[in-house]
């Protein structure tokens, strides 16, 4: 296999107790990937709105170069944005990137410390100047409307540190601005300060943003090679397009596993990476999932695991709960940093002669083969997905293919992926309380909402 | 109040779209919580199994001081467990302790650095090694039974590389066993090399051990005031303790909401705090949750959330989507960073002047209100639990606060919700795979199910 390798054997046929996917009713979606494949391929080729990502593979990287080593003069750099502007970034930095990259001393990293910070949490914001001298910090700003609240108010906030570390002439110097081509505040304040600024191409909504400039600078400062990575995304996307019946296609398959078990009332999806290196993978998937599937009373919850520290979490309710769920395992075949447990000269730990000499990275697959195997058994349905090696290209490629198949089971069900209509309402009421002009009526009923939460409470 | 306020009106009540639970419901399960807590109190003083952690609030705490305090002299302590052996510490960790702790200067700290090695990934271990040296490295292993395959897989590996830095024979002084008070491995290792050892008590489960030994130890290290800790459990204890009557008792009401919106087809449960300072107190809830209550085909699914990120990540879903959760929202309301967004001389912001000198923390609280605001109006049912600041007393009587409503809910549900049988198959699979003695039929049935997964498969 060159990027993976998809087993749903655990997913079809009669075994299970609840409701079984048929192999005939996966066949019988060909039609209907056929005309999603189809309506995405043309959905680029028109320049739609929300399909940009589809191109991200074939960007010119340029700027993207330029800015990413000119971060490489600071000792720090933060990253202000939220959702899809904060998400990909640490989704890459943690597959790879050092786990303790930050407690790595400066002379021997690729580059410098990366902070994110992604909530309006004060907390977190005055953490982060706890341990970075702001003089030596670059600020990499990411909204597409350049309004995004949380984002805009860190922005303010550190950016006033600045100014007052290095002086409000010199203080531009240290930002790079990633927003829209010509719209919204940030733009303003790039064009009115001179700072350094990316576009985030149009019609490339924030979840699906990690292959531009959003994810890609932070990358390339912390040392990723995004050559590779874009790559990846593009040799997957390639042998997709090339794959136009249902049995051939893992990604269709995926998809319509995921359609069809969610109609059969398995509301959860739960995406269990075997690999500390895809912790922050999961996270990214959920909100991709989420913003692309939750709307118009539709939508399975994507839940986020970690092998094998969730067998000692949630596995007891995986196997022995309701069969709400439809699992997917994955496994990362090989790692560089092999460790053989050694065997330890003490005969009070001889009841652990079973663990001596072998390969800790043996250890998790069977560990995650066992977990399969025990879902399986209990009568609920599991996928596996294996992955070779975690390189640049084969996270490229595994991006790319989860972006196309959350959007083509978009498509299964008969809802836009690419919209996010239901986090409106939320802004709205925030900007009311936060007394901005105009939403004083949404301040009003806001207010009345949360009353009728009040009218029933109890202290301790 | 003193610890918590639950606000529940947003809970009851016929507003909903989908079923609704009528307050009248919620007063009849009175007889059920009365029964279910004087089932809780019987246990603790026959000394039941699984019972154990309600004593723990009022245990004597000289031994977890005097190795807290050991951990001193260390630069760094590395805590090898998984679950319940790992989940507390982090718990308190994130609650209690500068974000970046291990960044900053050892001589700033209160304590060594802290590391918890809790999975069997050979990338997340050896990466430890990376950044501590370990002849300067203490290690705190925890594990009641001395067997759970990956804390002692990571245990022969960390032991090792000390007895390889600082010799054989004093390896064992840079060791404290946390385990069974005399059965297993862990605690034959203790006797056999000498290293210090403490006991978590029989009858005190691994997912409600965190004011054991277990979680305190790295506290005390870690500069966190246990005592406060302790205290406002017990603080808590007393109060649930002194009201019996379902309206009167916050831990009983949200106890049955959960029941009851569980038994109308709410499968998932949202617990979404606004604070960064409660994002692993949230994966702690969920393994307790998820162990206690999984089994006979029942429970519904902690989903891990966090205020007010996933309002660009999972709000969507949860506003739009189905009408399948329960949602708590936890908010804070006092912090000890305050910041005050700061308004820029920078006509091109103007459009933020909202925003200006505006408290970041009242803002984080507006997000919450908002999206309770939204949840709410789209037709499904909200808690909010309103916290005073967050505190060792204040976390200490969380921690008993939902300890007690989970085990609560468990006997409602008709469970015992102090077992874990379902984590035990895939156990058993591990060893057998691991070629452990005794184990070879398990091998061969997971080997069996795995094949009937493979007969599907698909590369890329």
């Amino acid at each position: 296999m060159d990027f993976l390798k998809l087993v749903y054997g655990g997913s079809t046929g009669a075994v299970f107790k609840g409701p079984a996917v048929d192999p005939v009713e996966l066949e019988k979606l060909q039609n209907r990937l056929e005309e999603a494949d189809k309506w995405l391929r043309q959905g680029i080729d028109e320049g739609n709105d929300g399909f940009g990502w589809l191109k991200l593979p074939y960007q010119q990287t340029e700027h993207v170069f330029e800015y990413g080593n000119w971060l490489g003069n600071f000792e720090n750099v933060v990253q202000i944005g939220i959702g899809g502007s904060a998400l990909g970034n640490l989704m890459l930095r943690n597959a790879l990137v050092h786990p303790y990259y930050n407690e790595i001393p400066l002379q021997k990293r690729k580059g410098p410390a990366f902070y994110v910070a992604d909530n309006v949490d004060p907390h977190g914001s005055k953490s982060i100047l706890d341990v970075v001298d702001i003089s030596r910090t670059a600020l990499i700003v990411v909204s597409k409307s350049g309004s995004t609240a949380e984002t805009m108010a860190n922005f303010l906030y550190f950016f006033h540190q600045l100014e007052l570390a290095v002086g409000a002439s010199m203080a531009p110097d240290h930002v790079l601005v990633i927003t829209d081509e010509s719209r919204g505040s940030l733009r303003a304040f790039a064009k009115d300060t001179g700072c350094r600024s990316l576009t985030i191409p149009s019609g490339v909504g924030g979840r699906y943003s990690v292959l531009s400039a959003v994810g890609l600078v932070s990358a390339v400062a912390m040392g990723i090679d995004i050559e590779n990575l874009l790559e990846g995304a593009g040799e997957v996307d390639e042998k997709l397009n090339s794959r136009k019946v249902i049995l051939d296609n893992p990604a269709w398959i995926l998809s319509a596993l995921h359609y069809l078990h969610y109609r059969k009332g398995r509301n959860i999806d739960v995406l269990m990476p075997y690999s500390d290196r895809l912790e922050d993978f999961v996270e990214w998937y959920a909100q991709l999932c989420a913003e692309s599937l939750g709307k118009q009373g539709q939508g399975f919850t994507p839940v986020r695991a970690l092998g094998s520290i969730d067998q000692h979490s949630q596995v007891q309710l995986y196997t022995e709960g309701p069969d709400d769920k439809l699992f997917t395992i994955i496994e990362v075949k090989r790692t560089d940093n092999p460790i053989s447990i050694p065997g330890v000269n003490q005969p009070s730990l001889k009841e652990l002669s079973y663990l001596y000499e072998k390969e800790m990275g043996q250890m998790l697959s069977y560990e995650a083969m066992a977990t399969a195997a025990a879902i399986y058994r209990s009568g609920k349905p599991v996928l596996w997905i294996e992955v070779e090696e975690l390189s640049p290209r084969t996270l490229g490629g595994m991006i790319f293919f989860f972006e196309y198949v959350v959007a083509l089971t978009g498509r299964l069900l008969e809802i836009d992926p690419f919209d996010q209509p239901g986090v409106e309402q939320g802004k709205r009421y925030t900007y009311g309380f936060m007394g901005r002009k105009g939403y004083a009526e949404h301040r009003r009923e806001a207010e009345d909402l949360f009353h009728m939460l009040n009218r029933k409470s109890i202290e301790l």
